[in-house]
């Protein structure tokens, strides 16, 4: 009988999430029977995103439904269809979708699952669907939050992650000045040097609003918000007039029960801020083939370029979805469960 | 010689002004030469108002410019025109406009200041020009920010003050249901059986958060920000998703040192919250003609009331400033400086 190695969800996690205690993993034999329309897909490469940490709060309350104990997590993966009772997904569709953080999936009525066509003989690596070409991708080409303009002063956060390193990179393109923190020195390389950015910091040595105040003398219009905290306080400080922040994630307080005040808010009425939190699957509709069309062509033409961090195994997702959380992943992190 | 009383700044408070220290009354000889284009204005009411303690703080980076140490405090006023070499300002006419915190002014060129023809035949008040036919009132009809729907709720905090009672009573004019905080129970009072507010709580009485909770179980969608810390926090706890802030002020943050931090701006993407400052004088261009007119019928037939909370005597601004400042006005706060 073929196995099946997933991650189970054991326990809510109130700090960062530990192997063992709140996921682990488990083997199952497969033994799967399909309903009319329904899929069996092999899982190639699972999305590890900052998101999911929400999902595992114990609360009803987060955007997205919360991950049920005892069960399988899940997320954005890129799949190939190895059963079908489904005209529109015949065995050896490459897909993408939400599937489990599993080696083979059931998904009833191939529901969530979109066909990659071309993917079998595209440049395009599969992992990029879930990554430059998926959700973060998105994510960072929603121009309609912060309204750039050229020769403005961008400011982003982890960014050298899966939507920061996109976001930077397209801020070049519309003209803007652009200015990025994270948490390591070959990462500030990485910005410097290959993604271009104008400026970058470490967030870790030094402090953060006066590395911003050194590197942005003339403030900053636009902060793309990824992680909150003392970094977004910095960010209201050195705000120019009219500034804009896009309120993308705050992944510094996903993990703490204690989390950071921010003292600064008055700014946002003397400076006329607007802060605008957004979640991407809302502009999906309205933006989603623009996205599709431009950075797939940006991509082929090398006009951006990307980096992933790649584990290899499902047994290891567990720990890299921690590396991923605390900034050891180096680039957008996936998990490669299989060859096609 | 005719005696020109003044209120003269005297340094930089850091927490609440104290009279006397900050400032303090001084009369002098009133002896002005005008120049081509001047005039000479006997003060009648001048309005006392918070962004004035934003003006009074060591920092050029207040949105106003700052009050100058040694000189008299300005503000907006409503001033009869006494000597004039002015032709649009013939002696006798009333003017609206920034004058200083003194019994007479000399304004150079005219400049800022605004003829009220019908000032001395209209049923409107004299007062009513610096209050909700002036700067507090277009500040509470600028509907831009919110971009409310019926059916809405929206909570409003120092909801009995110059702005917020206007707020409340627009906010009702558009079918949305009014929730009101105050200080004291007898605005409370005021909110439900003047206004007629659907709710309102005194957020000095019991938790804010809870009260909240309580009076709005379905959420709240916006929320007119006068005040800023615990209430902030509390209103961004409540909001529903895709509500907004409209960030008016954040007076609880205005005189102390050690500035509330607000710890639930993740709240902020979740529930893809907007939080937009503004300053009114920005608004003046687009949105002063039709504000002049709505608001002024409104207030001829009665379907806006107002409250004032008027001084007698220039001598008493400075108390009468602390006083708006802490909550012991209740309406408007201005300061009658003499007859017509
Ligand atoms: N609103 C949406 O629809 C949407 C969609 C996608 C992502 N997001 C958000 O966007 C942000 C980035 O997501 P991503 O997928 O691109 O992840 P990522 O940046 O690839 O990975 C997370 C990174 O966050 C940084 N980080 C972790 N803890 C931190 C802390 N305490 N302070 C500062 N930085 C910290 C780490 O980089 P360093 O080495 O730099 O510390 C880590 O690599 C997250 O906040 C996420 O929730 C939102
Ligand atoms: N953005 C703009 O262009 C603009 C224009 C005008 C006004 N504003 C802002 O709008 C707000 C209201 O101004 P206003 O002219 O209408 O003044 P107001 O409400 O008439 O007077 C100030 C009121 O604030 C309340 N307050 C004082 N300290 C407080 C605290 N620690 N916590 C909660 N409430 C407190 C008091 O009422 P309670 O008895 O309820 O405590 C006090 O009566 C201020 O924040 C002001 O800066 C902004």
């Amino acid at each position: 009988m073929v196995q099946n190695k997933s991650i189970i969800f054991l326990k809510h996690p109130t700090e960062f999430p530990v192997v063992g205690e709140h996921f682990e993993v488990q083997t199952k034999e497969l033994n799967v029977t399909l309903a009319p329309s329904d899929v069996l897909v092999k899982n190639l490469f699972i999305s590890l995103d900052p998101y999911m940490r929400g999902r595992m709060r114990n609360t009803d309350k987060s955007y997205t439904a919360g991950f049920q104990l005892g069960h399988v997590l899940n997320g954005g993966g890129v799949s190939e269809v190895i059963e079908s009772k489904n005209d529109a997904f015949p065995v050896g569709t490459i897909v993408t979708g939400f599937v489990g953080w599993e080696q083979f999936s059931h998904v009833p009525g191939a529901q969530g699952l979109r066909a990659l066509p071309n993917a079998r003989t595209s440049p395009i690596p599969l992992s990029a669907y879930i990554g430059v070409l998926g959700m973060p991708g998105m994510t960072a080409s929603l121009k309609i939050i912060g309204q750039p303009k050229k020769g403005e002063t961008i400011f982003i956060s982890a960014a050298a992650g899966a939507v920061g390193q996109l976001v930077g990179q397209m801020a070049k393109q519309q003209g803007l000045r652009v200015i990025g923190s994270v948490g390591r020195d070959d990462k500030v390389d990485y910005l410097i040097n290959e993604l271009k950015f104008d400026a970058a910091f470490n967030y870790k040595k030094g402090n953060i609003l006066e590395n911003l105040k050194s590197l942005a003398p003339e403030g900053i219009d636009i902060y793309y918000e990824n992680v909150g905290g003392e970094t977004l306080e910095a960010a209201l400080e050195v705000m120019n007039t009219h500034g804009r922040v896009i309120a993308c994630g705050m992944i510094s307080q996903y993990n703490t029960q204690t989390p950071y005040g921010i003292r600064n808010l008055t700014h946002v009425v003397g400076k006329r801020i607007t802060i605008r939190g957004f979640i991407v699957s809302d502009f999906a509709a309205e933006c989603g083939a623009d996205f599709a069309r431009d950075v797939g062509s940006w991509l082929v033409k090398g006009e951006i370029i990307y980096k992933e961090d790649i584990t290899e195994g499902i047994e290891n997702a567990p720990d890299a979805f921690i590396g991923m959380l605390n900034g050891r992943n180096f680039g957008k992190a996936v998990v490669k469960i299989a060859d096609l």
